[in-house]
Order: C-alpha cells, then structure tokens, then sequence
C-alpha cells in the first residue's frame, strides 16, 4: 500500500503535517501503552522491571501497522502486537492490562490533539502579537467601513484588526479551556478487569493516575460511547479555523489590484504561476481561505457521530478518525499560516485612506444626519441629507444648504472630518489590545 | 404569502415552535429596540417621557414585517418603520439611535437564544433526574455490554444510563456556560453617531446598559463580522442535542421486539399507524433522533458563516438565521422530547438480564481469562479460554479443564456470577449522579 | 401553536414561501389520497362514485393537521382522520387502500418537488435568456482576468458571463432530467394489502395508475428506505442554487465601490438601511448568496439519511422532511431571484475596461512572452519580459528592449491590444449561447 | 515532511488508497503533461521527437512535489519544474505551452476520478451479482417487516435484499453516466495564449485532442472557476457511498446476537479484539458504516465550493482537492468492502422466519382485518381485530371470533399464512434482477 498523503493536495506547513501524521498517532498509540503499563506499576500491579521504556522506541512499524488495522478494523490490534513481540517479559505480563482498543486509540487521539494543540498555541502567539500590534498602529489610520459588500461609513483600519483578533483569540480560548480526556473503561467501559484482579481502589487508582502520566484529563466516568469530548475538539477546532480563515478572506480581498490596501510581502519563491509571469499570488491567505472552508464539513461529521449505539459503537467511532485528524491538521496549519500572514503583512494607508476620500463623499451620510438633528430635529435633518445626496458631492452640496446655520455647519464639518477620531474605536482597540472579554 | 412552517413537517413540542417563531423573533426585536431607548434615557440621551413602553405591544404586524423584508433584505427596516409609526413622539427621538440593522436583529437573536436556552434548562431538568433516577434504580441490574454491535462482556444497566446522562448535562453545561452577548455597534461597527452626540464616556455607558437591560453579556468590541459567539452557540446546541438524540437512538434499539431490554409508555393516541392497528411506534425517541441527525448540517452552515468579510457581511450573515433558529428549535424540542422520553421509559431487568445470559456463556470469556492468569500465566490462560470458546457453553467446558485447579476455577465463578458487582460501575454511577466532572 | 415561519427571516420571493408551504404539502397529500382512490376505481376495485372530489377542497385544516402530528409523528395520520370524516362514504371505502403514511408523504412530497421544479424552470427561462444575451452583448467587452484574487490576463466580460450562464443551465438540465418517483409500497413496502384484495396483476395496475395519475415516475420497487431519490433531489437543488448564488457573488463583487464593475439597477424602494441614507444594497445578489451558503449542510443531511435501516426507517426518514423543503425553496427562491438580478444587471465597459488597462501593464505579461518564444526562443523570452516587469509600465519596456526585433514587437503589440479578440472566447461564448454541452 | 497518511486511521482496502495517493496523483498529472504535448504535435504545433515519453517514467519525486506545492500552493508548479529538467529539449519546447496550473491539476485529477470510478464498477460487479443472487434465493424467506423500528407487517427477505441491490445500482449508474471532463483554458480560461501561436481553428483543435487523448469529456467552455462537474461527481460519489453504506447498516444490526439473522464468514485473522477473545466484529461491514457517515460532510464541502469568485478561484478551489480525493477513496473501499461482505454473507432462514412468528401474532393484524372488510365493512373489521389484538394471541382471538364466517375466517387464514406469497414481491424482486428502472 502506498502512502495516500505526503502532502501533494494539502501544502499544508510541514509542522501540520508531522503533527498529525500515522506516525505521530502510532507513537502516541505507544505512549499511551506505556503509560498504563506505569499506572500499573505505580500501584504495585507490575514489577519496576516493567518501568523499562527503551526497547519501545523502535518496535512499531508504522506501514505494518497500517496493513494490519484491516482485519480488526482498528490499528491497535496489530500496534499491540508488535509491542508484545517487542517487549520484555516483565512488561508484556502488564501490557494492555485491563484496556480495550478504543481506550489505547481515544486516548492516542487525545494526546496528539493537546501536543497538536499546544503547537496551535505557540504557532498564535506572534500571530496574536502581530495583530496587535499592528491594531494599535493603524489605531487612527482612517478607512471606510463596508456592509453588504458597500461603503458605508468611516472607520480606522485598526479597529477591523483589533475585531480579527478579538475573534481569533477568543477562539483559541475556548479551544484551549477544552478538557481533553482520557480514555481508560476496559472492554466495554466497566473496568471489570482490572477491578477484578486489582480490586476497586486500585482500579480507580490506576485510571486516575493513567490520565496524569499522559496529561490528560480525568474523567469520572466513560466517554467510549459518548462522543461529547470528539465533537466538542471538532467544533471548537473549526471556530477557531474559521476565525483565522477571515484572516486569509480579509487579505486575498484587499489584496486585490482594485482594492490594494493591503499586500503579503512574498519570498522570492512564493506566489509564482506556472503560466503568468507576474503573478504574485497570496499563497498563505488563500491556504487560509481553504482550510476555513473545509472545516465544517469535517466537523459536522463529529457531531453526527455522537449518535453512537451500545456501548462501545460500531461504525460512528471510526468515521471519526480522519475528520478529527484533518481538523487538527487544519488548526495547526492555519495557525502558522496566520503567523506567516501577519508578518508578511503591509496595509497601505494611502489607499485606505483614500477609499474614505477627501471627507465630501456620501459615506459621511450618517453622522452628518445625526449632527443635525439635535439642532434641526429629525425631520429637517433627513430633508436636507436627501437634498445633497442627489449631488455629485455629498459634503459641500450639505454645508451649501447650511449657510445660515453656522453651528450645525460645524457640527457637520466636524463630524465629517475623515482625519478625526471615529467613535469608540479607540477604546475598543484598547480593550482587544488589552485583552479584555 | 402563506406561512411556511406551521408544524405539518415537524411535529415539535408547541413550545419549542413558539419560542423561535416569527412572533417570537419579532417581539424580540421589538424589545431589543425598547431597551435602546431605556439605556440612553439612563443616559439623559432622551427624555423620561420615552420610558413609556405601552404603544408598543400592538405595534407590529408580523406579517407585514415578513413581506417588508424583501426589499430591504432583513426584517429591522419595515419593524422600524411600524414602531415609528406607533411610537410617541418622545420616543421616536431617539428610537433605533445610534443603531444599525444588524444589532437589533443580532441582539434579538441572542435574546430569543437566551430565552430558549432557559426553556431548555427548564425541560431538561426532570430529564436529568429522571436519568439519575434510572441510573440509580439499574445500578445492579445485569446487562450484557455490547461493542461494535456485538455481546461483549457484563455490565449493568445503570452504567449506560449513566454515561447517557453524563453526556447530557455536560452539554447542558456548556451551552449554559456560552456567553450570549449584545450587539450595538452601530452602522459599521464604531458606535460613531453615538460618541458624535453624547461623548465617549456616555456612548460607553450606553452599550454597557443595553446589555444589562437585555441581560445579555457586555463584549467590549462588536462582532457583526466577527461570528464567533454564533458559530459557538450553533455547535454547543448541535452536541445538546447529538447527547439527547443518543437516547432516542438507545430506546429505538432497545424496544425493538427482538431486544425488548426497553419500552415507552405511550399515550392512548400515541405511536398509531395510518396502517398497522397494532402498531405502537415509540415516536418521541424517534424524533429525538431525527432532530439529531439534522443538527450537525445546520451547525456546518454557522461554522461556515464566520468566514465573512468587510465590517458586516454580505450574505453570510443571511445564512445564519434560519439554520440558528432551527437548531434552537431541535435543541428545545430534543429537551422535551427527552423529558417525555424519560419520564414514560420502562426498562425490562429480566429482558436485560437474560441477554447477558445465565453465566455460562463466552461473554465472560475475557474476564475469566484474566482470573486465570495469576496463577497460570497469560499463555496458558488464553490456551485453556480458547479451548473453551470452541465448546458449547464456555465456562463450563473452561471450569471442566480447571478440575485440578480449585483456587482458578473459584476465581472464574467469582467472575461469571451474573448477579455480582461489574468492575468500577458503582463508583463510576455514584459520580455521575453526584455531578462529578 | 403558532406559526414557526412566515417569512421574517426568510425574506423569499412568495411563490418560494407559498410552493413549499404546509398547506402546500397538505394540498399535496390530499391530491396524493384522490389519486389513489382513482387508480383503485381505474381497476375496478372502487365504484365510479368515489371519483366525486368536490368534497376535499376544504375538507383539511392545516394547523389542526400540524397539531395532530405530534401523536403519531406524521401529518398523514391526522389530515386522514380528517378527510375519513369529510369524505362521501363511496370515497371512505377505500380512500387510502393499501397504502402507509409514507407512501403519502413521500408521494406528497415528491408532488410539490414537481411542482416547484415546474416553477424553478420557468423562473430560469429569463435568467438564462438575460444572462445570453448579456454575454452576447459583452463579448468584446475588453476585460482583465482575474485568478487568486489576482489580476491575470486580459479576458472578455461576456466570457464570464457565458461561463455563468453555462453552469447555471447544465444544473438546472441536471435537475430537471431527475425522476420524481411516486411510492406506493403498503406498510412495508410490499403491496399485501392490495394484492390480497385485488390480485397481483391489478394490485400493479393500481401502483403504475397511481404514478401515473400523479404526473411522477413509475420505480418498478419501493423507495420507502432506499432513499437515493431524495438524496439525488438534494444534491441537485444544491448543485443549482450553487450556481446560482455565484452570479450573486460576482455581483455582490463586482458592485463594490473599488470595483464599480457591476451595479444592481434597484427599486426606489430596494436596498435601503436603517441607518444609512446613502446605502444601496444589492439584496437580490446578497440574497443569492446567503441561499448558496446554506444549501451544502441542508444536502448533507439529506446524504447522510440514505443510512436508514429495516424496512421502513425510524428517524432518518423524518430528518429529510424540513431539509428538503428548505432546498426547495432555496431552488426556487434562488430562481426568482436571479432573474431579478439578471433583469437589473448593468455592466459598466468603462470600468471593465479601466481595470485591464491601457495595454501597457504586465497583465499582459504571459501573452507577450509566448509572442516572443517563436522567434526567440523561450530561454530569451523569459528574460526580457523578466526584464520589462522590472519596470513601471511592462509593455512599453519591453518594446523599448525589441528595438532590433521589429517582427517580434509587432507580435508582441498585436497581443497586447486591449481590443483585440481573446483566443477562443467567441467560440466558447457562441458555443454556450447555442446549448451545446 | 512524514507521510500523513499510510492507513493507519483509515484502514481501506489496498486498492482504494492506492487510487488515490499521490503517488497515483502525480502520475495523473503527467499523463496530463503529457496529452497536451501530443495534442500539440498532432496539430502541428511541436515536433513528432516530442512523443517520446520513456524520459517522463521517472521523472518525478512526489516527495519533493509535495514540498515544493508550499510556495506556490499548488502541486503543479514544483511537479512541471520537475519535468522540465528532465525532459528531451524537443519536449521542453511544448510541455505545458497555453496550460496553467489549474489546467493540470483539474484534469489530473478527473483522469483519477475515472480510473478510480472504473475501479469502483469492476468492484462491484460481483457485489452487484451477488445481492441479486441471494435477492432469488430468498425470494420465498419469509420475514418480518420492520418500521420505525418495530414489527409492523410480514416481508420475504430477498424483497429487502432487492431494494438494497436497486439502490446500489441506481446509484451507481448515476455515478457511472456523469461527464468527467478535462480542463484546458489557460491562464483565465480563454486559451488566448494557444490562440495566439496557432490560430484559433488549431487552438480548437488541441482542446479537443486533449481531452480524447485523456479519454475524459470534452466540453464547449471552461469549468475553471465554474465547479458543477466536481460538486456533481461529489454527490455521487456520496449518494452511492450511502446506499453501500447500507448493506454495512443491515448486516451489523442483523448479525447482532439478539438478531442473529444475518452473519459474514469472516477470514481466521478477521475480527478480533484487543481485550475479548471471543469476540468476531463484523469489520467490513462496520467499515461500510464508518464510510456513509463520512460522505456526506465531504460531498457539503465540495457543493459549497461551487461558490467560487472570479475567472479562477481563491481558496475554494483548493478547498476541493483532499474532500474529492476521500470521496473517491471511500467509494472505492466501500465497493470492495461490500464485495466482501456479499460474498460472506449467511442469512439464517431459521432465525428470518421465527422473527415472523409462527403466523398467530399481530404482525398479521393489518392484512387480517382488510381480509374481512369485503365480507363484514371496514367497521365491522376494525373493531374485530381490535378486539383480537387485546388478546394474546392475535390471530386464533380473532378466529374464534369468527366462528360464524367461515368464508372470513378461511380469507384470514390465508393472508396469515407465514409461508404463503406476499404481494407484489416477486414481481418486484424479479423486477429488480432483471434491471428494470
């Protein structure tokens, strides 16, 4: 059998693909083995002999593990069996003691998932770094807002930053604050075994200490049925997925010839066509864009396969393997994407600036309005703004009709003003910068 | 236009259709708007005189709302106009002032969510004591455990209980935990015409109210293109209702005939057929399962609908509505559905326990082979197991072999008793009923 | 109970709302019950009486319908009690012989995906016609090409146009070559009922009468668990109003400011805000874009029901009835509002133009070099135009560096004509506005 | 960079992951290279020394393709820049000449659509023969039919094995009649470049010859940014993934203990646990399930990249390639995997015929009571049967109460018997094997 995926359809970065790889899953498959090998030690289940580690280190052959996971329908069967040929024989009499298949596989996929994610993490923090940063640089650089994919009315650039990174930490907040647990039940979730060969409190003290070896965490009860903890890693990993694919969205649109106000600064190597010579493309951005897109596919599979039978489910727990894998994938991937994205990024007041204009355009509408209407009421307010939105421009055919009402005149010069402060965008900026909820 | 859904095709609880309901939204929207007005008299924004709320409970045709939408593309713009028209005129001053479409639709969203979110706490609290209860009452009443959809070892009934309910309130708690916040950002998300009226100090005060007033959370930056808190709130509701769509999945299967481990007391009108006068199909289980294999493509859509651009998003804002309402629908509806469920659920014991057998069969064969190997070795035990596998009756054919092994043949019997405690299942019962984590 | 949806939240055209609404579906399944009882009196086994249909017109209260539901968890049961009471006792004889709810609904709702493809079709007739003549009308309108987000190479506007147009009619043949196929299976799919009474050789009169009485395919088995029809009518629906929402999309696009390539020509009422009076939002195309994004999770919970089990399945089947009708009236909602889009669509040549440019930029970059290959081989090629991007204005330096080459830089002034024909669009355009495939 | 993928997390047949790597990926794109340098010479427009092929067999390191995609975020430009170091000098001169990268990659990877789609209809050709076989053999088991998960009416067993096999090959069919086209636009889909140097006539020409060449579809325009053809093989691929996925459905529930209709032959080696030796999991069919339940989020994906932006797409294009890809392998696996378990599959006549019962139970009470409508009135029936079905045993309760209508009595008898014929079955089973629509 050949390797389906080295990478020729997912460019991810090569951390993502390591992360997550059959050999990242078959090494943790190990540790989790071993793991519960020192559980059983530590309660006096095995001899110290057992505590040996070193001969695990090359026992698995990732490929035959792979041909073997077809006759059992998982890979831990033939996993498991080339660490009992492996081992020696103080360990293989504690080997797998007490544990099923899912447990060695659930907990495996845990533990890749808190290394991937603890990846995830490290991946963000210049990402976070950097949109703060430039958040708090672009904190007055004036640029129009837009709704429904049309001007609207005056922002400054860096509150549209402070809001990304609002909604990407957030994100990995809440991914991060996700218990990611162990799996220790037994064949069909009792810890009969071990209960009968250990007695209760050395059973329960087994899977306590199981999930610390691993660091994971511990749960008082079984999830090998009830796959709250998959589904809940899945949605939190396409949120925060989905949070960083604005990024890619927001920098492939302004990046745009027409628009120009933001540009990726590309290694020589980057961007290039295999027909147009000038191409430039925004590689990372739209590797973001991608990554967004396919992720609620992947998780909408996890939640469906929460509705699993019996004890142990037939079917549902498998078809959660690859979507969860592809999701942590994507989670690491897109977070060095964005690291990659922010430190490449050039936003170009100039061209923001000039999408707001000259401060006579009809984007000033709004607040123009409004500035008259403690003055001249409601009424007369939306008369006069209709009047000078039919002219060619907005401002002065506004402040013509105000000749003689030099106040508001200077309510709506002031208003109108495209180098004046915007609302509260500096306190906003200030809030997301600062790390407020 | 005719309505579209009264029910004909999905059978909901009337709650559930009436608190996401068109009126429902609408008189959402409607307080939403109320409490603008509120938060900026609190303000000296607006006069006392507009704390009068009274007009305002007949202002809205929902009807003419639903056919206004179309040309402004959402439902604010013709509410607007229908509570200007209906408003005194201290009101109308400052009615919808400083606000934007999106936040009235957005914060009524949020209320109708939290609103819905406490029916659902409300239904699923005899649902969770009734589980308990259950779990409690079948904590020793033998089960087989079944994996992969096949008899796998013992265990008792009260365990898979357990897990369901543990499953259940988790996702309760993290719906409940979900910040469910307000929006007010005005037009693209500055609070500018606000902070141009009244001063940034009262601008501030004025959103940090409209939260309180709604009781909804305060976010110190806006999220009308930053989806996450919807996106979060989707996949929180589609794993509440995965966990709940377990349990109908459960008592489908188990009162089927050829199980009948489990029954529902349906009511005398309930379960018919248009067919079979005999028939008595267990249908709020059924729709429980149906909701739950709806909710993971509309949490898809929301997870999708984050990666939006500009400062409000043109169309996959749009995409939210509909598929947000239908999960909150599926997630109330799964709740009552569950209490009503739980309530009329009779579990067979002699059913249960016949299906895990008289003690002599080869679902005890892994236990018994563990009992085996302290004092006869791993090697031998498997032997001596699978020689008794290929008999009839396994533990008999295996004491049989164990004649001169008095100590290993009691430890068997010890194992197989059918009526003696399962591993760490009390323990495991005990916390989940006391809300261990 | 109220009603759920009447359109706040779905600002639909009204033929969508009215095509897929439960009365529209009670109407269906009243015409599905009528037509039964004319295929039974077709073979003789009712008499010429029942065929009296007077009777049905108001026979079914909807909302009484929609109650009844809950019970038995299918409309059919209580909208036939209520045609039993209402129907002349020569129709109650035999008004649902041999059949099941199911056959009912199922028939009912392959009867309104009839009648609302039937509606789709006729929607599109001006779409397709506008969006023909459009790419007629711009099929040298000069235009720049854009990939990745990037300006490419020269293009013509009616070229994407045809492009659309081509996608657009290919699903729609797609979906309309689909088999709608009536079910008649009794309760469990064979017929007994009916055969017993009448005889296998009428009993298979009555089904393929019955089809045909409908206008809906004949499937010489039951569809009653194999679920593929709907599956594939899902898919389908999706698949078109994908296509169409990219016209929603191009517009959305094409009309921002910055671009200025496409506008929406609005009704005076049209596109309005609640807080700006400048804003002109291009619903219909937002629109066409919010159906697009919600059409995939809809699809996919119409696959994933094809896993149903027995006979008749218990909770897939009732997971398909919503996410149908939404796709339904997605498809036609999307049909109507295309044809808006395309009657209102202006496209702007200068802009279309101003954006490719005058022909001296590096767009044309590729084009120039192959120019050169000929003559120069494609070693030099590549070097001078390198050369020549290293410039402010790409042709003219490159022209500047063919001094000595005058054959080569007239090719290379030929190419970069911004008038000149594109390679083969003409052919494509005529091919796509001939239907060829 | 590791191999993500080698089988460990999705243990397929070898067959499937073969397809689909790639390795088969890379291959595909050579071919494509090289169908366009020969549609080239057959136009004149390169050397016939550039046939020769033999330099291309090694040429290609997937490794460093898949390294090299990172900087482009495509495979194509690293994988071309391969070829063209290794490539005659007579080759290099046309390889790739008015192709871009998308042209490649779109056609590479519908040549591996149709290889892998010839596969899947090789595969299931026994698969297909053998349903029908047992569907024949079974024509006469009698059985239970089940609906919403109870016993609702008798059924023979080859009626459901029928609309199984029926599924299976409409859905195939479907599959089996979509165009997979090749993609030759150029840079923006205007093919100007070939244009350009050959006139359009020859231009024309090469298109066409290369999609011969390739054995895939030709089509009039180009599909570049225009994505129906991948989201309609997607939902194929996904629709037939979910009716094979059925067969999974009922042979794992059928083969469960309390069941026990239905069992695979599984292989010495096949089924094993970790933890239970007795235990023999029906893996493919497990495998079958695992796949249906992942289609459906993939097939999501590809229907919501159809809303691409421009001439060729940011992002969404990319976002295609890995959900493609995993569709194809898990339609070729599932086509294997119920290969394999048709033809292991035992169905237990015994045990069909005593879920039926022995012809006394309400099973029969529908057939019973319209047996005595013609003779006693629908009333008369009812009531009758109602008064039976009270009774422990329906069929003698209402015999008895039949004692003065022996004509009645006898039409019960027969519509009771269990091993008589049930309605339309044969016909429909014979109608199925023989392939009719």
């Amino acid at each position: 059998m050949s390797a389906v995926d080295v990478g020729v359809l997912d460019p991810a970065t090569p951390h993502a693909a390591d992360a997550v790889s059959d050999a990242a899953y078959a090494a943790a498959m190990v540790d989790v083995e071993l793991a519960l090998v020192r559980a059983l030690v530590a309660v006096g289940a095995g001899p110290d002999a057992a505590l040996d580690e070193g001969w695990a280190a090359d026992a698995v052959d990732v490929a035959a593990v792979a041909a073997g996971a077809r006759a059992s329908g998982n890979p831990v069967v033939p996993l498991l069996a080339q660490l009992r040929a492996a081992a020696p024989s103080a360990v293989r009499d504690v080997l797998h003691l007490g544990a099923t298949s899912q447990d060695v596989l659930d907990s495996a996929t845990m533990l890749v998932a808190a290394r991937t994610r603890r990846a995830v993490e490290r991946a963000l923090e210049p990402a976070l770094a950097g949109l703060a940063a430039l958040a708090d640089r672009h904190r007055a650089t004036p640029a129009v807002g837009r709704t429904l994919g049309q001007q609207a009315a005056p922002t400054v650039f860096g509150m549209r930053l402070a809001v990304l990174l609002d909604g990407v930490r957030r994100a990995a907040l809440h991914l991060g604050a996700l218990p990611l647990p162990a799996q220790l039940g037994g064949s069909v979730g009792t810890l009969a075994v071990l209960t009968d060969l250990l007695g209760a409190d050395r059973a329960d003290a087994v899977r306590r200490r199981f999930a610390d070896e691993l660091g994971l965490a511990f749960r008082s009860t079984v999830w090998q049925v009830e796959r709250g903890p998959v589904a809940e890693l899945g949605a939190a990993l396409a949120v925060l997925i989905g949070a960083l694919g604005r990024l890619g969205l927001e920098v492939v649109q302004g990046s745009r010839a027409e628009l120009g106000e933001l540009a990726l600064g590309l290694g020589a190597d980057e961007g290039g066509s295999s027909a147009m010579p000038q191409k430039r493309n925004p590689v990372p951005a739209i590797l973001l864009v991608a990554a967004a897109r396919r992720a609620p596919g992947l998780a909408a599979t996890l939640l469906g396969a929460q509705l699993a039978l019996d004890d142990r489910p037939p079917g549902d727990w498998h078809a959660e393997w690859q979507p969860l894998r592809e999701l942590l994938r994507l989670g690491l991937e897109s977070a060095e994407l964005a690291a990659e994205v922010v430190a490449s990024l050039d936003a170009d007041p100039e061209r923001l600036r000039a999408h707001l204009g000259d401060g006579r355009g009809a984007v000033h509408a709004e607040r123009a309005q409004w500035a008259l209407v403690p003055e001249l009421g409601r009424g007369r307010a939306q008369e006069l703004v209709r009047g000078a939105l039919a002219a060619d421009e907005f401002v002065p055919a506004l402040l013509a009709q105000l000749a003689d009402e030099p106040a508001a005149a200077d309510r709506v010069r002031a208003v109108t003003d495209p180098s004046a402060p915007v609302g509260l965008t500096g306190r906003m900026i200030d809030a997301v910068i600062g790390g407020e909820s």
